[in-house]
């Protein structure tokens, strides 16, 4: 009974992954890079997506916005003269809790593939699944707010592990928590102790530029390695 | 093709609402009162939890705690001198993002149900699938931290909905958040309006008498019932 059920799991993520590199081969086609930006509801994605995309000069970056519902999002990014392509995942029942490669796959004939160095695809805010699905993406980064505790790593280590940076915001809150910096760095070790990491709030702006840069230099990657 | 997920999502939906029956019938046989507490990772769930246990006085609870892997809150709680079952979900994949019906079925043996009024099964930090899993409760809360953002009860709908309390935790960090508290409940109104709110913190302790009385009058619910 319970290897059924994991033989099952398996032959879903096998499926995922089948049609996560059939993405991956059409973003490769147009040069587009891809980044998948996962967090905890409420971490603050949108705010740093907002702020580094207002910064952006001539760099042309593309939104894909997974929400349960609702495109509030989408709404705020697209204001700032960014595609944005709203992709919700309410279809089924309550509504799906992550992305996975078949939803962003339906998205595709929306995304202007030809007009972006970069995709940035904001999943759904949660610390669990996101990071189970891979949806054809180079690269994958996480938000993690100090209010969330210290402990978070250690509680889902398979997010902290997948993501080769992590935006470590609202630090301008630091002052009024029962926080411990180090204790979260010290975990954050524990679990992926390669993973770059850059520390920002995004009311005071503080950290921002470091975040901007590293998503501009993201988006730089695959057209260098063409010109090249 | 899409009839056919749908199908079986509903099957599985069926399936876990019939073991939620039977756990119920088992939580009625031994006159405990059930409580599934939500949230999103870092919200507050545990330390409310702690504040509410250090002064229960006689009343009898018991606490049920679910994560994807690790023990960290139920040794908090454990300190506390309450009888605690730890539940992990990682026996899968990468982990389950909430705890279902059948897992909370193979907690059932080591529950002491004889002994306990009120049993407080903490999920899965997340806001969406925990929603939709019946475990065999009588009543869902959850805590809604305002550092998480006005706009959670419109982009989590079906969590806001599943709940009869709202516990508006880290009300300490209002002044130094932009955060519009009238808009948080405007939209809790909006999908919610007959939900009880209680604003707190667990930080300051404001508000949390409330949340302990609202606790002990549930775990006198059942064990009223069967005196009357």
């Amino acid at each position: 009974m319970h290897r059924t059920k994991v033989k099952v799991v398996q032959d879903a993520l096998d499926a995922n992954n089948t049609i996560a590199r059939a993405n991956r081969d059409d973003f490769d086609c147009h040069a587009v890079t891809v980044l998948n930006l996962m967090s905890a509801p409420g971490a603050g994605k949108t705010s740093l997506l907002e702020l580094a995309l207002a910064g952006r000069g001539d760099v042309r970056i593309g939104v894909l916005e997974g929400d349960v519902q609702g495109s509030y999002d989408s709404d705020r990014l697209a204001a700032l003269h960014v595609p944005v392509v709203q992709l919700n995942t309410d279809a089924g029942f309550g509504g799906e809790c992550h992305l996975d490669a078949n939803m962003v796959r339906s998205a595709m004939p929306a995304l202007p593939l030809d007009d972006i160095d970069l995709l940035v695809i904001e999943n759904v805010g949660n610390l669990v699944c996101p990071a189970e699905f891979r949806v054809g993406e180079d690269v994958r980064a996480m938000v993690c707010s100090i209010t969330e505790g210290e402990d978070k790593p250690l509680k889902y280590p398979l997010m902290f592990r997948a993501c080769e940076l992590v935006l470590i915001n609202k630090l301008d809150l630091l002052p009024y928590l029962d926080f411990d910096l180090d204790k979260l760095l010290y975990n954050l070790d524990a679990v992926n102790p390669s993973a770059r990491r850059i520390l920002l709030s995004a009311r005071t702006g503080e950290g921002v530029d470091e975040w901007r840069q590293w998503l501009c230099e993201l988006a730089a990657r695959r057209a260098r390695a063409a010109v090249v």
